[in-house]
């Protein structure tokens, strides 16, 4: 039997998605929690993987087993034994050729950035600091110079490992919420690695009045990561979820990202 | 020269507000701070005193130097010397006479509160946590019961040192913030220890039809702490801050609280 599980966590509680022989990984917390429930050793595939401190309201994973359990045991047994930076918010039962990762036709990221002279306090590990006054409606006008199907290598990680750089956004969108926090909402078909980070960098750049548009888009068409901005803090990364083709029944990011969607 | 802060922190990081010989306090932690920069031992004293895990927006403290530094140095100086869950927000050269405790006239906290099947992950340590539906209208109908000058009896810690029990609940304001926070606002003269925590226990019983309204008035009346209902979390408990008269000219804590005040 396939079983999709619906996961937020609290990134900086993990080293990361990936499971590592000496350190706490979601991966690892999770299936060793998973695995006390079946009874047997479990392996879960993720929809995205974060990278250590990346925060998720709303992380979609699948597993397969052959213990019969009521539904409500894979959350509510299973988050007894997860570390309380972690919770299983739903779990379904799917068809065998359901896949997490591959199967995922979009992945939505929100980056909450603290724009005020002061670091933050409160809200530290939650949110990316910025400190200088940031021109929201530039930055919308960069982003709009994103959408689409682009090589995002200018954008992408020197470690990161994906064969083709090229990826589709579909969504760039950037909003102020109360007085001090700038939010970006992202949605692709997929994400190199650290590209939301990197895009948050590039944007604040603009923002600040240090590139133009233009450069934005230079930028990206030069495919080369050493013209781009820096690589924004994990902090203020949240994967809000995948999103996948109705007939899976997989709930929406949307509907379970719970008030950091608001 | 007396000088005034605001203060954001994670109550998580900290041992409550008071000094202690073995534990990291806010009040440790920022005397220490505040010390270095001022190059003499200095003390604070606070609008309101909070409990371990409790956290505050909008702290405010002040103390007396004979130190000249430039305003910016209690901001930015007194923070890089601040563990990462403690910000000061902003500082300002005060009278004499002000007294963070003594002039502030009312206090702002609020609640919040995690109203889902399923235990926080994501916001572990941050938002208390109710599992049943909870019915809002009814709960707002028996804050209404609970405004005005009362003895709090009922609502306070069994350690509270207060002389008098009596206190004027200005405001008790409940809504929901997207589909599974309930916020519960509370604005008083002063509060009793555990007050809030007791009240929005109290709030949640008739929420999920244990208590109903007129119950809720008795619990009050009876003045005995053992007819109420469980104290909830500090997780949940956010200081929004005090607030003085206008010519004390102290930034008011629904501006500095950001995005907690949305």
């Amino acid at each position: 039997m396939r079983i999709a599980l619906g996961l937020e966590y609290d990134g900086r509680a993990f080293h990361g998605w990936q499971r590592q022989p000496e350190a706490v990984s979601v991966q690892g917390a999770l299936e060793d929690a998973l695995s006390r429930i079946a009874g047997h050793s479990v392996q879960v595939i993720c929809a995205g993987r974060t990278d250590a401190g990346v925060h998720a309201c709303g992380q979609v994973v699948h597993f397969d087993t052959d213990a019969l359990r009521p539904m409500s045991a894979w959350v509510r047994g299973v988050n007894a034994f997860l570390p309380s930076a972690m919770a299983v918010r739903w779990s379904l039962s799917v068809a065998e050729d359901f896949h997490a990762r591959y199967d995922a036709r979009a992945r939505a990221y929100r980056y909450v950035l603290l724009n005020r002279s002061e670091r933050p306090g409160l809200w530290a590990g939650r949110v990316g600091w910025h400190y200088l006054p940031l021109d929201v409606d530039a930055m919308r006008a960069a982003a709009g110079c994103l959408l689409g199907t682009h090589d995002f290598s200018a954008f992408r990680a020197a470690e990161c490992q994906a064969k083709n750089p090229v990826r589709h956004l579909i969504r760039a969108e950037i909003h102020r919420a109360g007085k001090d926090l700038v939010i970006f909402d992202f949605v692709a078909n997929a994400f190199l690695q650290h590209m939301v980070r990197n895009l948050v960098g590039a944007l604040v750049s603009v923002g600040k009045g240090v590139w133009t548009i233009g450069q934005m888009r230079e930028v990206l068409e030069s495919c080369s990561r050493a013209l781009s901005a820096p690589t924004f803090a994990p902090d203020g990364l949240y994967f809000l979820g995948p999103s996948y083709l109705p007939e899976w029944q997989i709930p929406e990011a949307r509907e379970t990202a719970g008030f950091m969607a608001l």
